[in-house]
Formats: structure tokens, sequence, C-alpha cells
């Protein structure tokens, strides 16, 4: 019947092969409506299947009304269940992979990438289980928008210890990410016919996502500084979105009068600041810089992330929130993904409980401030005094600054072809400003020898081009 | 010196300590522009501290421009920074805490949670470890909007194996849950001047989610078959979201019929349908119901979640989506949240291919049938023969139908003062439309003992409203 074909290797049990069979037929209208399926007892012989499997199998369809079975009389097809359409083909693979073939890369400045062979993966690992099989049984239950208490209790002492930051742990909210944050910032403090103030150059995340929302943004530029703060609007601001401790990518620290302006402007014309502090934990020439939610609790929002101290794909981060704001954002959180998961709060809440997160920031800050020396001295000793290097002692990257040369859209593309991965500055501007000398070098994954090499590289390459 | 007192029994270092000193001595006036500062000498001498922690305190200042050092000459205090406030008082705790007192519940039938003492809690802290460890080190790092290729794959197995539904992992995608994926799918699809077509009743989530965005809904009908697809508007939709499997929250299973109509539909008049299969695993006369997917998987995105069968605060949950929509999709995910955690992806992997869920799942199913079995049995003695039970036997709750009840609002917020937590119907609808005669009963997380006796406090109360 019906040229079916069952598979007893199959994973698929015999019963649901059959069902699946069926309702291919009835579906490409070879089992037309009405017509009479043969009995199970019949069909159970002719496929040499037990007749429970055949039941079984009529059941289903009976369940789904594909057929309606009829105490004492043959099941019968259900009518309009023909789909006109072939068997699905087997469905040709995506042109959207993630397999994409890549260039090998000669050197790789890529930014806002730390060191993940250094990541304490055993420790984090007793962290997770340890934490687990601690977790009260409710709480791997719905735990509420604002993360895990205890998780929010640790980073509000480990904020006091580190930075000197006073903050209660009821204004803390845990998030996955500050990308997450910023989605979410960006919809509770949008107000129609206002703006959101952005720095220029910035981060392009922020820039996508506002124009995906269609919401208005102003760049401001920024100088050595970081943001100008005279040069904001006098029209209406929903926010103010800064990078003061190392502005991206420039590297500039805003300074103390910036700030005081800042928060006096926003309690004056009613608007909020978010401060994204995305690398200070990395300072290689004194104390990590305060943050500026420290003047103004009530108009900033602080956003703090683990990406770059612990790893990328850990999706945790942080807000400390003004309590104004505090019941929509569990609101919008609630309806955007409901929580964090649980297990990996309870690790990190070990973590820094353990005093891990301190001793893991110590060993990277050396590291890392290694690898920025490295850096320096190659760059001085292979492209020589024409160059400069810009920004704070800081972080995972630093911007290199050649006077005479255009590192405009064609360069980077030519350089990926030829096996370098670089950032211009000018892919962070949304207008051609004057930024088209300036190089973003990523430095925080890369060997010393790496360094080396890629610093060769690029110069090289940059010769070709009489820079 | 302007009464700076340090606490050497304090976290943060004396310089810190220093630091936050002078500057809110700073912003609060008591130190005013231009200023000298004590030399380091001095005012080490003063305060009992070493030259060094004052110097280290002086440099941050500077670092922010608190002050200017002068080689030679005192420090001074930068212009501009007078903040004309007091010192921010300690911040008084929010209304909005989570530490609401709660009344002390005699029945709980909230839905949807599954019984989580029964989660296999010590396998999946070592899947969890073994999984980490086992990961290569560049999957810390961002690993793409897709979610991690081992977990699509395992998942792909176990549809096929459990549903028969033969589906390349390419076109599975991970996401933090339900939630999270409608939130993401209504952006995707949604288009102007058209509706999204919602069951009704239905879970009020969507609803909120749409509202939020101003998107506009149509609610159709649903019977004791789910949604009546006779129904469906002429206007132009921008999706269908149905729960076929155990329509939300009545309890039917969409026939055969209604889903080829469906996808018929959805094809003629080009929208997508969004298939939300909540809680199919746990059916129990028979095999899962299998999902409309797979009559078009084109036409249909299916919304699969492991809250249910592993526990809510996972954040794991994975849709199947049609190649048209999966560069899009990946866009918005990035932008929203960029991924799941790795650590929880890759342990849940593990836990399927070990096929530690396939034997979770049928020991739950065994259990939850006996629960389930339990409260039918306690409705029909207590309650009497007035009473039946709607829906299909299967998930985490069903629905108790009372001819002459009217379960509207005080109801339930009466019976929430009474000590008994209850779901009506009428919750569920956006207009009264005479389901104020059926209450949910949640049942996955209750034992024997609550069962019965929560029906039996149900039960009392329900004579007091003589129903």
């Amino acid at each position: 019947m019906l040229g079916i074909v069952l598979d007893r290797g199959s994973q698929i049990s015999l019963s649901r092969q059959l069902f699946i069979a069926v309702q291919q037929n009835i579906l490409n209208g070879t089992l037309k409506a009405n017509e009479p399926l043969p009995s199970t007892r019949s069909l159970a012989k002719d496929l040499g299947v037990s007749r429970n499997t055949v039941s079984e199998a009529y059941e289903m369809l009976a369940t789904e009304c594909y057929i309606a079975s009829n105490p004492g009389s043959s099941s019968r097809v259900c009518s309009g269940l023909n789909l006109n359409r072939v068997i699905q083909q087997k469905k040709a693979e995506a042109s959207y992979t993630e397999n994409v073939s890549k260039t090998v890369l000669r050197a790789d400045f890529k930014t806002g990438q730390p060191d993940l062979n250094f990541f304490p993966r055993t420790v984090w690992g007793q962290c997770l289980r340890e934490a687990l099989l601690a977790l009260p049984v409710d709480k791997l239950g719905y735990g509420g928008a604002k993360g895990f208490y205890l998780l929010r209790q640790e980073i509000a002492h480990w904020l006091l210890r580190s930075r000197g930051l006073e903050v209660s742990y009821h204004d803390i909210m845990i998030c996955s990410g500050t990308t997450q944050a910023l989605n979410l910032l960006t919809d509770l403090l949008h107000q129609p016919e206002h703006e959101f103030v952005l720095e220029h150059p910035s981060h392009q995340g922020l820039h996508t996502v506002l124009g995906d929302k269609g919401y208005p943004v102003r760049p401001i530029p920024v100088d050595t500084q970081g943001l100008d703060v005279h040069l904001l609007p006098q029209t209406q601001i929903s926010a103010v979105y800064i990078t003061p401790s190392h502005q991206f990518p420039l590297g500039g620290i805003l300074p103390a009068s910036r700030r005081s302006q800042l928060v006096r402007l926003a309690a004056e014309q009613d608007f909020y600041v978010i401060e994204d502090d995305y690398d200070s934990e990395f300072r290689y020439c004194g104390a990590p810089i305060s943050p500026v939610y420290a003047l103004a609790p009530d108009r900033v929002i602080y956003v703090g992330s683990f990406s770059k101290t612990l790893f990328p794909a850990l999706r945790i981060g942080f807000v400390i929130l003004p309590k104004a704001l505090q019941q929509r954002w569990c609101h919008y959180r609630t309806f955007m993904d409901v929580q964090n998961s649980i297990s990996e709060q309870a690790a990190l809440a070990l973590f820094l409980q353990k005093r891990k997160m301190d001793r893991h920031i110590r060993q990277m800050r050396n590291i890392y401030a290694e690898k920025r020396q490295h850096l320096l001295h190659a760059i001085h000793k292979i492209f020589g005094s024409q160059t400069t290097v810009l920004g704070d002692a800081s972080g995972l990257h630093l911007v290199l600054h050649l006077p005479d040369a255009d590192f405009s859209a064609p360069f980077a593309q030519q350089a990926l072809v030829a096996g370098i991965r670089i950032n211009p500055v000018i892919n962070y501007c949304t207008s051609p400003d004057g930024h088209q000398d300036k190089l973003l070098l990523g430095y925080g994954h890369l060997t010393h020898k790496q360094i080396e090499e890629g610093v060769q590289v690029l110069h090289q390459f940059c010769q070709r081009y009489r820079f």
C-alpha cells in the first residue's frame, strides 16, 4: 500500500514512521478524502509489523484528525487535507552558514578580545558545580528580572573594594551583557521628539540599535579628553551615552569639570547619562578611574561588563540604575527574556566571594600591561618617530596616529585580503571628519611574538600605500 | 584638614578613601576653585599615613582633573566642579524590592511550574563541568547569534528520535527561552498596517509585548479544538500565533484540517505561523502531537522550550526558522543580547547526547501523569459530578469547568487573601466572553498531598460563593 517503506534501523519508532508516511500520503493527495484505510490487521501483515504498531499509528492520526476512526468499520481519511504540494524536498543548506571560509590572518588587531588562554577555567568549573549544588531548589524556577540577589550583593562588595564605589545591591540589576543593557535602556529612556546623544566617533552597535528602532541620534565630537560637553545640543535629550573612563575608540579620560557640567545639565534639562564602563578594570599606570555614577546616582546609569574581565561568551553584565527607572526596567526585562540563567549567576557570585575575580584581574592587568609595552616598543622600533600613540594607558587597544595616512574604506578591505585585520577609526565615524589618519590596534588576545610580527606586517602594508 | 577621617579597617584602600574625601570636598564646595592643597608631606603627617598614600590619591585626583599638579608648587583645585549639593545621603531602600511579604499559601495552583525536586542536578552539574573543560578556548569568545553548533545538532537529533521531526541543525537557532523568541519574532515579522493574530484566550505575555511595541493585535476565538481558522480575518496579517499541541489555556489539539487550512492560507496570504510548543513533551495518553512545522517548514516558525522539561531558570529555548528569516533573526539577536552563554549550551548538548534528557522526560511524564490522575480523582471526589475537566491529557495544567460559576476578577483576589493561588481563564481573555466559569489548575509542582488538600480548600472557598 502507498509505497510505505519502514526503516528498522531508524531512531524513529515504526509507528511514528507509519504515521508520517500516511500523513504525507494524505497531504499530497495520494490518499483522498473519505478513502478507507486498510484494517490494522491487514496493514500489519503487509508491512510485516505487529498489529500494535499499526494501531498506535492510526491512533496518532486520529488524535490529530487526519483520519476518523469508526468502531466496527474502516477508518477513513478526513477531508480538506490535500496541500497540493510535493513532499518537501531535502532542504538546500542555507547560504548564511557559519562555516565561511576564512583568509588566514598574518596579523589580527581586532579589538575587545581578552586573552582567553589565561582564564582560570578549572576554578570556574568548580564554582559552577559548587554553586549549582548549593542552590535552594526554588532558585531553579523563575527568579525575577533583577537577577540573583547573592550576585548583586557580591558585585556591590566588589565595586566597593575595587573602585571605592558605595552602592546598594538593590540598585544593581543583572543583565546579559552591555548589548542587552543598551538595547533595553534605549526603550526605557526614549521620548518622542528627543534625541540620543552619542560620542563621535563611538562604537557602531548602539547606532544600529537606535537606527533599527527609529530613535533619533545626535553625534557630538570627542577630543583627547572625551565628549566635549559644551557642544551638547539645546534640543531635548532622551539620554547622553558616554565612555568616560576610556573613550571608545580614542581613549580619552573625561575630566572632572566636564563630568560635573554633564550631571548638572542632566539635572537641569531632565535627561539621564548612560556611563558605559567597558574596560576600566585594566588601567596600567595608576588606579582605576572613578565612575561618573558616583557624582549623581539619580541621573547616571552605570553599565558594567564581565566580557573583558572574564570571557565574552559568559553573557553577564549589570547596570546600576536610579530608583525611578527600576520598575520599568523590570517590566521590559521580563518581557524581553525574563532573566539571566541562574547557574552562571550563582557561579559568578561564588567567584567574586572567593576573591578569585580580584586575583584574576590583578594577573591579567600585569599581562596586558606587558603586551601594551611590547606593542609600544614594536611601534616605536618599526614605524619610527613619525607615529604617535593616543589614549590613556588602559584597556585592550590603543590608537595609532600616522599624520599623513588615509585609512578610509579601501585600506581595511585590502589589508584583510593581505591577511591583516585592522579597524580604522574612520569606521566608527558617522561622517568623514579628520579621523582618517588613525588606526585602532587591539592587542589583548595577542602573544608578544604575534604583536611584533603583526606590527612588522602592518608596516610593510602601509609602505605599499607610501604612508 | 577638611575633616578627613580614614578608616584603617575598611576594604577600600587608604589612598582611595583620601581621593573620595577630597573629591567630595571639591564637589560640595568646601574646597574652592584654585585653592591650593597641602603638600603630600604635610598631609601625610596630619593624617598619619605614608607620603606614598597621599601621592597616590593626588595622582588619581589629577588624572580625573579634580586638581592640577604643578611641579615645584602646590597642587590646586580645578574650576567648575562645585555641584552645589549635599553629599549624597545614604539611599533609602526602594519600595520596589523583592522581599515582599507573602501570604502563606494553603493551595497553589499556579501554572507552568515543573517539579524541580526531580531535576537531576548532580548529573547536570557534571555535564556543566565536563562540557566547560572540553570546550576549545575560542568558544569562550563571541560565537555568533545562531548558538553553539553542537547544541543545535543535538537538538536536531533529539527532535528526530522523540518527534520524528526531520530538521537540519542549520535551521535551528538557540535563544534565551520562548519569551525572547516571541519578542524578537514580533520585530522580525511586524509589517505596517498588518495585524498579529492571537488565540483568544491566550497567554497574556505576548499581548503585553505587542502592546509595548504598538503593534496591532487581532484575537480570534478558540474552541475545544484550538484556533478556529475559519475566523481568520481577510485583513493583512503579520503572523498567526498558535499553541496547536495543547492550546493555552483551554487545552485543545488543533485538528489536521485546520492545520492544513492554516498553512495554505499562510502561503496564499503571505504570512508566517508561529507555533509555540510549550509543553507537548508531557502527553499522558498517546504519542506527542506532531508539529505544524512539519507541514510547511517555509511558513511555520517552531518555538521550543526547555523551561518545563528542565527548569525555568535555565533560559534556553530554540526556534526552527525558515531560511528567509535567518539573516534578519541573527541581526536582531546580535543587537539584542549577542548570544546565549556558552557553558549551559555546551552542558545541554552533552545532556542530550548522553540521552539524559530522554530519560528525564520519561521519568517526569510518569510522575506528572500520576499527579494528573490524582488531581482528577480529587476533583471528582470533592467537587462531584457538576464539574467537568477540559483539554487534552498533557502538560502541567488542566481546566476545571463549573457551569454556574463566575470566576471574574474579585474571585481570584479574594482567593489569594484566603491563601489560594488560582488563575481563572477569564484572566487570559481580552474581553468577557463566556469563559468566566473556568479555572486553570497547575499541578506540575504539587505533591499528591498538596493536590488533595488544595482541591479541598478550593472547594470550600467555592462554596462560600455558592458555586
